[in-house]
């Protein structure tokens, strides 16, 4: 008998037809002799429904008050999936984060978890009742409602399986694991069996939307096991766990691609010392996080400073950029938003090298000019002009074997 | 400055536009100089859109988890007025039934009010916060969510009025107040100015659906002044307060009509002790109400014994009626569902006699026969034959006064 966290998002909860299913899959777990924890999201659609209402009530809602209108979507799924379990048969109760004891500091709309007590949750376990948790909010000291912040019912359901000591947490979605590439983009794409905690976090951070970064962090800080699986099939999903020598086997495990960059450049900076933080003091400032920043020495006493930013962040980026650069009696700005980032990521990297010298020869071989690089121990990145980014991710996946079935070492894993 | 409580029900709160006009009637009271509390209901339509949902999840719905579920509802309205509220820089704050520290049973789906501490609302009134909070719900001691049954946000309205000593609980509603009758049936009906609780007591428990009859027990019992007034014009309402000289000075008050009823006669039922405990029995066992009972000598050691029942409940109680009478061997079962009860209400009727005189004789005069009758000490009550219904409410409003603008003394009131 195993103690299993179940997590289904907002699109596996969306419909009554779809939480009929949900109870069926967990009814299932408990006949297969296992103890089950569940934890919920809100229905798909009704979080952007009550921050559209609450756009109306005022232009900046207070985030308290965001709390507390938001944490009601997972209070009506967790009550409606108890009482369809309840209808089958099975003994089981919902519990608000706070009953489940989700403590958390008081950062409205993007709290952290403080601590989990889980004493109800586990009460419940001894009783033989199936704990049916709101994912996503939580208590802090003042006893008022928080909320985790989007993505947040991830990182309660590692959190609640890392209190609970549990097996295994599944986060159910709608994929059905982790992909060597978007499939989207690289049809040659294959599902990861298995993939360390670092890799996946760097996935998750370049956009692989699939887990919740923080969750992921969560998950490898605690050794919970989480496994990345479909509510819509049954089957083999993705375990994201520590690294182990399989993984070591590959030196790449996947391929990811982000367009959501744009490049800024200040030509001509007086290369002095203390001139970095003049530039990217005021970013900081106004809360721009910058990603890659790469300086180039151009003539004598003179650099090209390139950074990136997130394309969302450069309308407001951009003036403050300016005003720093007359500032500095730096030459000119110039923006170039049709950039994209592609990166390689492997815990295999570390036993493997060359792996840089390939990436670089590869997109050679292509035709594609790499503007900037940056590289960690698992994971190398480019950034590339926007129009190759499907060709890059094509023909790396192909050029470090992704394109074949992964290797024996690495499918043993789930 | 006085404290005053407003409670805002479902119609005034059922969009956005109609909350912005609560804050604006909350940003005026407080301009005013009052302290303000806000009870809110959840928004029209909602609570039946949930308890919809509960129903396509299981048949029978655990009440615990319908507690769980409903109680969303007053979450979202307090969240977006508070923030409604924020918007104009008013310093608002929403609570929860918990937070506002509303104590109940463990009754689910229809909690009682075991007390009210309401430490966090007294806090935010001495910071010069409004507290807004959920009406309807509240938390048992095992710090489950509890609901308070239907209209419970009155009840909401009361207890907190009460704990706090407010100086008067403002109901606002759809209508503008408590009328001499329905309008809908008599035009001439006129807004009280001025009513004992007692009375609003009966008028609620015989349907006029303007207080919850628990609230007014409630406010009763701690003297709580409610008025009852309209969300949506401005203008004076009707005051429910303790019985005073003024109210004395009126024989009847208001004139109610009820159509709900119906008549069970058991026919030629013999004339012997404990025959009414055979009777009546079995039909409190099946939770059905009897309201009017009336027994005719009609033969030798042979009785008619006649009762009202809700309309509603009548097929349930016609069998246990037919099995009861062949048991205890009486003559025959007589149904009618075409009556009406129309009753006269005044705490003057206290000091006024001849009232029930002159009831009868009004209604004889109508050509209306008087089937069932019962009396209380405040309350007159003559089931009829339905069709006559609008002409006893009209023929009675008129012949009590009632049609007339009320005496000067029962204007003095709010």
């Amino acid at each position: 008998m195993a103690l299993i966290v179940q997590k289904y998002g907002g699109t596996s909860v969306g419909t009554i037809e779809r939480i009929h299913r949900v109870a069926d899959r967990v009814a299932q777990t408990q006949r297969d002799g296992h103890q089950v924890v569940v934890v919920l999201s809100a229905m798909s659609g009704e979080t952007d429904r009550l921050i559209k209402l609450a756009h109306e009530a005022t232009p900046t809602p207070d985030e308290r008050e965001m709390d507390m209108l938001l944490s009601t979507g997972e209070r009506v799924t967790i009550a409606l999936l108890a009482m369809a379990l309840r209808g089958r048969g099975i003994n089981a109760r919902s519990f608000t984060g706070r009953q489940g004891g989700i403590i958390t500091d008081s950062a409205h709309t993007k709290a952290r978890i403080a601590r989990v007590t889980a004493d109800r949750i586990r009460e419940a376990l001894a009783q033989g009742v199936i704990p049916v948790v709101a994912g996503f909010q939580g208590i802090n000291e003042q006893s008022d409602v928080t909320t985790l912040g989007r993505g947040g019912s991830d990182l309660s359901a590692v959190a609640l399986a890392a209190a609970l000591k549990a097996d295994r947490c599944i986060i159910f979605t709608d994929v059905d694991g982790v992909y060597t590439a978007d499939p989207n983009i690289v049809p040659a794409a294959k599902r990861i069996d298995k993939i360390a905690y670092e890799e996946m976090l760097e996935m998750a951070s370049l956009g692989a939307k699939v887990l919740q970064a923080r969750s992921v962090e969560f998950a490898a800080k605690f050794n919970v096991p989480v496994e990345v699986n479909s509510s819509f099939k049954e089957g083999k999903g993705t375990l994201v766990t520590k690294e182990d020598a399989d993984m070591e086997a590959v030196a790449v495990a996947g391929v990811t691609g982000d367009r959501n960059q744009a490049k800024i450049t200040i030509v001509g900076v007086p290369d002095k010392p203390g001139i970095a933080a003049r530039i990217f003091g005021p970013v900081a400032q106004a809360n721009i996080n910058v990603d890659m920043i790469i300086q180039n020495m151009s003539q004598a006493a003179l650099t090209d400073l390139s950074f990136t930013v997130p394309r969302a962040d450069l309308k407001q980026a951009i003036p403050i950029i300016q005003a720093v650069a007359k500032d500095i009696e730096a030459k000119s700005v110039s923006v170039t938003e049709a950039i994209a980032k592609v990166s390689l990521i492997g815990v295999g990297m570390r036993s493997h090298s060359g792996v840089a010298a390939k990436t670089f020869e590869v997109l050679s071989r292509e035709g594609i000019n790499i503007m900037m690089i940056s590289t960690s121990e698992i994971k190398i990145s480019c950034v590339i002009d926007e129009k190759y980014l499907e060709l890059a991710m094509r023909a790396l996946h192909a050029a470090f074997g992704l394109d074949q079935a992964q290797p024996a070492a690495s499918q043993s894993g789930s």
